[in-house]
């Protein structure tokens, strides 16, 4: 298991792995089936992980804590589930996709159904008492972060094919499509269990830069054909017309560009050479380096909490991030 | 114009779309555009018009129930682009349909920004001071509404080309499908101005008759070649394996069920017998009994308002679903 080395709080996301299957229910069988069917296909559950944890820095409430961080992992889940129909994908963690097994229709309605299932959890904890100023702020922040993801593909789709992003559009898409969620899993588990506004401020940027160093990663997979270690087919990027740092890099080599260029107008035939000129020319490199970057930065952030043993929960994680097959 | 009959509500409702326009914005210009596009193609706002006029009935104040009337609109859109994929469909309300025009990627994923910006601008009137406990429990009844929306769209698929659903099926798909979010419309309304639990109980009641008749109609334009006039490729639900009151009704006629599930096994090549035989065995007629009882029940829960001018736009709403073009 992903935490044995933390029998106790292995412990803790066992059950929350409990608790988070028996929110996930529907009065439709077919949904309720097929949500757990892809539920216990697994995932690290690394959102609401890092939710939980954060909240043991400050004044961890199981009642409050739980709910949103089962709400994350839901919201994670539907965005998938709508990433796969989108891309066709057969499979994800290693089992059919929703999508491939039943049809687009049950798919992109249960996707709208994990969304609302999200907001009703969100809101169930909040019956008769008021929702504080600093928890509605971070419910509000985190709906405008799935407007952000949302944003985030679409323009994802229209530099497809036609534009390699600069460098700046290729960091705001990380952002959009990763580092968003990470820092709301963050500031939530840091509001949600009191800490001050200037400790939900950093706790959100631990996300940030750990979220940010989690999609560098994957980016990278895409070139080192771990992917079916992953339980994805092997389906590059680049041949979907989706430019990554790798790529990026490159390209703006003044002298590898006009290759580069000529490569990706037939991805599929020039895959090999395509590699090639990315591992060749530093594309890699340079993409682990950046990563470690946002690990350092995290890892620095967190570091005011070394004597706390989630902390040093907290740092591993951070370090796994990088050595990671989740 | 619809409301023309009533000048000073034609006026408001004027007011209401462009302030219902000002709230469709995203930070990608592509969104907000194509938001805006399928915003101008019309519609007649007749769940957002509900919760207006209902609002009238008691207290009303513009600024709680323009953003609430806003955001049931933008649930409703949402679930038409999510529909639209799924039923390939090329037009809606006579334009191009999203993914039709540009992608399903952003079909799919405008469709979800558009329901994380009904929750942004519901949440957004909750700034500073508490919800109270009856207007949170409206927001929680319109996030349930919308995963039995969901619900009720899985359920018709696997029912889909497999069986006729009994009668009481039909009528849980016209709740869920339509039914519903008219409901909510109406409780919007009546919570939001500070009416009784009473007649806030009525007002759903109300929502939901109007909302059963509405979907009742729908269905039979499908048999009435109507749909050309609403922008509607003709493309019949039962040769899409949906089947509607008027076939479930002479479906149950034991003389006549053999006939029509023989035409429903290639529904494409028999559209014009399977016409005729739910013409010539009172299924129209059955459909059209059923919608009038709804408008019946409708209007006399309205009639206790009949000295209240907006009473009597609601009457005239109510009448008016029966003999729609929208």
């Amino acid at each position: 298991m992903f935490w044995d080395k933390y029998p106790e709080f292995a412990k803790e996301m066992n059950d929350f792995e409990d608790y988070f299957q028996s929110t996930l229910t529907s009065s439709n069988q077919l949904i309720k089936n097929e949500i757990k069917r892809l539920a216990e296909a697994g995932g690290k559950r690394i959102r609401p992980a890092l939710l939980i944890l954060v909240s043991h820095l400050g004044e961890h409430d199981k009642e409050r804590i739980w709910p949103m961080a089962a709400s994350i992992e839901m919201i994670h889940l539907a965005t998938l589930i709508h990433d796969d129909v989108i891309d066709k994908s057969p499979l994800r963690r290693g089992v059919e996709t929703t999508h491939q097994r039943l049809s687009n229709n049950t798919a992109i309605f249960m996707g709208d159904y994990l969304f609302a299932l999200a907001m009703e959890v969100i809101l169930n904890e909040f019956g008769d008492q008021k929702i504080e100023d600093v928890l509605m702020r971070q419910i509000k922040n985190t709906i405008q972060n799935i407007k952000k993801l949302c944003e985030g593909e679409v323009s994802q789709f229209q530099r497809q094919f036609v534009k390699v992003p600069s460098f700046r559009e290729y960091l705001d898409s990380l952002n959009k499509k990763t580092a968003l969620l990470f820092k709301a899993s963050a500031t939530m588990g840091a509001a949600f269990s009191g800490m001050s506004k200037y400790q939900v401020h950093k706790m959100g940027k631990l996300g940030h830069n750990m979220g940010m160093a989690f999609q560098l990663i994957d980016d990278l997979f895409d070139f080192q054909d771990k992917n079916s270690e992953l339980g994805k087919p092997q389906n590059n990027d680049f041949t979907q017309g989706i430019y990554t740092l790798p790529i990026i890099y490159v390209y703006n080599n003044i002298e590898h560009k006009k290759n580069i260029e000529k490569y990706l107008k037939e991805p599929e035939k020039n895959t090999k050479k395509i590699k090639e000129i990315v591992y060749d020319q530093g594309g890699i490199d340079y993409t682990k380096e950046l990563a470690n970057r946002y690990i350092d930065k995290a890892k620095k952030i967190i570091s005011t909490y070394s004597d706390n043993k989630y902390g040093e929960i907290i740092k591993w994680t951070v370090e796994k991030i990088v050595n990671r097959n989740f």
